[in-house]
């Protein structure tokens, strides 16, 4: 039983997430559909393909990723299929599926044409229904990834911002809030020093933090960072929110000092 | 394996929903429940109705599809069960199974009488849990709809808001407001002249709209109508919300002009 | 087919609660994964164990209960499998689990330690991916309770508010609000005198309120007492808030007057 993972902006107030599922369910009635976020803020395509990249190395292999945030819908934007060694991730060729795909080997590439996978009458503002489902649904049914249309050399990338090395340390920015509101950086915890009696500290604006365990080993509501569960470091607050404590926003700079 | 889809304005909040699906696997342990929504506003039997109607068309023969939105539980309204060629419904007898039998020819409707079928303690409040979830895993197993209770002629329907015919065309109402912020109207699709040159126009107070194919097909912030994904008219802002631009609201007329 | 069941303050913006199910489905293919809640406010233990307490009794016996609500994480809090005739559950031991087992003989209580049936890489913030679904991943695939760490004595138990009784009836307190700002209190339904011509009253500060059967049974906006689905009283407002019209917040007091 392959499993069909799903990124969108659809949101759960209305009916187009399940809808989706129904597509899914009637053309590979045995896959296993499993939701990621549909909460990515409307057009968002940061958002979803930094939480696709968060959740698909979680997933078993053979997994379809499945990512929908699509403000140019209806337009000539074009829509690929992408096989890994591990998985197939189906979207718009607008950069959502591609912070999952940074550093993984790329098997083949294929333009999204075939409009028999397609559902009978393609819509044109909610492709999720018309187009990507029954593709995923037929990938997740083994349909060779050829069955979707021409093979093409690339797909659109989303420049990562890398660290910048300074003479104090390295210069990060704040790349993903999440619910807690905790700011994920784009600092990854390997830049830690790990001599030991080496302690670095953070600046933010003004205000110097210390890098800690956990959140609990700050008081409730003082702001700390943590090695985040993704590899990154973590702007955060024990028992509040970072991102409306320290104002924080996507691009914040946030400095590494390699001496506190 | 057949499905159970689910539509309810219990959010997803507290446990409600989730205990429904304990139910459905307890008594129905092969049957696949599908969310479709459960944001519809507390008690809005439209909303719900909407919601089910756009998506049931695209879930497999067979299926069974549950909506509860039930202001009146526990009181003296009726609950039935409606078969059709593809699917039953099961839901309070309030005309939130309605919209989408609307034009689906009826085989039976049962009305929900068999105590037996539902759990053995039935509070004055829950009825998703202690009622309509058992009846639909009975169905899903496949018991007969007679088994759910007496058969009846009739069950209530939301009276569907038909376009009327002006002069210069179609005066019509929006239906539905997604999350988006996109306006569904009741005018179909197929009331756009298809010849060629002749290009409509649309006017909401005394604002002047033209029909395009897709969002991006205007300047960001700009409103326009499309063709929505249900059949429907639709008046839309790329990359921006026509509830608010707009003003919009269930009830809002939308009128159509045949020449622009 | 084993059911997993889940109640986290993940919230469903971001991918945790999707990677968790990645995991899941990677450690024990053949378990279903059903939501209770997600929405828990972050950090609140007693939400999320009063969630966990009115959903698992509905569950199929087997399941196992996995609830993550862990302000802890990453500190020196334990984490325990607890085991009872009818269910596992998993979770912090901060009383997440306590609630739904506050009547329930338990079999068996294990200290989660066994770093061998966690992932790889255990991270300081997200034990729910790293710890709790692996656990509750071997658990469904029938690994003995054993295996998790320990056998210990105990684990954290919430203390549940009593009713008082008074020389008047009993005095209790809002202990849930939920999505439809009905105040669930602490008095059972069975307080509420049989005896046909004894008609009870609550005060709640000033005003008085009388129980009826349904929520129908007054005018729209009316505020009533029901006996909630959970075998708990109730306060309510037909077709509106309790929490937003009597001001209701948790620890709120109601008192049951045996005669109005």
């Amino acid at each position: 039983m392959r499993i069909v993972t799903l990124v969108t902006d659809f949101g759960l107030h209305d009916w187009f997430v399940g809808t989706m599922k129904g597509v899914l369910s009637q053309l590979a009635a045995r896959c296993q559909v499993v939701d990621i976020t549909h909460a990515v803020d409307p057009g968002d395509i940061w958002g979803a393909a930094f939480a696709l990249a968060a959740a698909a190395p979680y997933f078993p292999a053979g997994s379809v990723h499945l990512a929908v945030v699509d403000p140019g819908v209806g337009s000539e934007r074009g829509a690929v299929a992408i096989r890994t060694r591990s998985a197939d991730y189906v979207g718009p060729d607008n950069g959502v599926l591609s912070l999952a795909l940074r550093s993984v080997p790329i098997l083949a590439i294929h333009r999204i044409e075939n409009h028999r996978l397609c559902l009978n009458m393609v819509s044109h503002t909610f492709h999720g229904r018309d187009v990507f489902a029954p593709v995923a649904a037929h990938l997740a049914n083994g349909r060779p990834l050829k069955a979707v249309g021409p093979r093409v050399s690339g797909f659109l990338r989303l420049p990562w911002p890398e660290p910048e090395e300074t003479t104090m340390g390295w210069r990060g920015v704040v790349v993903y809030l999440d619910r807690f509101g905790n700011g994920i950086t784009n600092l990854p915890s390997s830049l830690i020093p790990s001599r030991p009696g080496v302690a670095p500290a953070f600046r933010i604006g003004r205000r110097r933090l210390k890098l800690h365990a956990c959140y609990a080993d700050v008081s409730r509501g003082e702001p700390l960072v943590v090695e985040g569960s993704s590899g990154l470091l973590e702007v955060a607050v024990n028992g509040g929110s970072a991102a409306r404590k320290l104002r924080l926003r996507r691009g914040t700079p946030v400095e590494l000092l390699r001496q506190a």
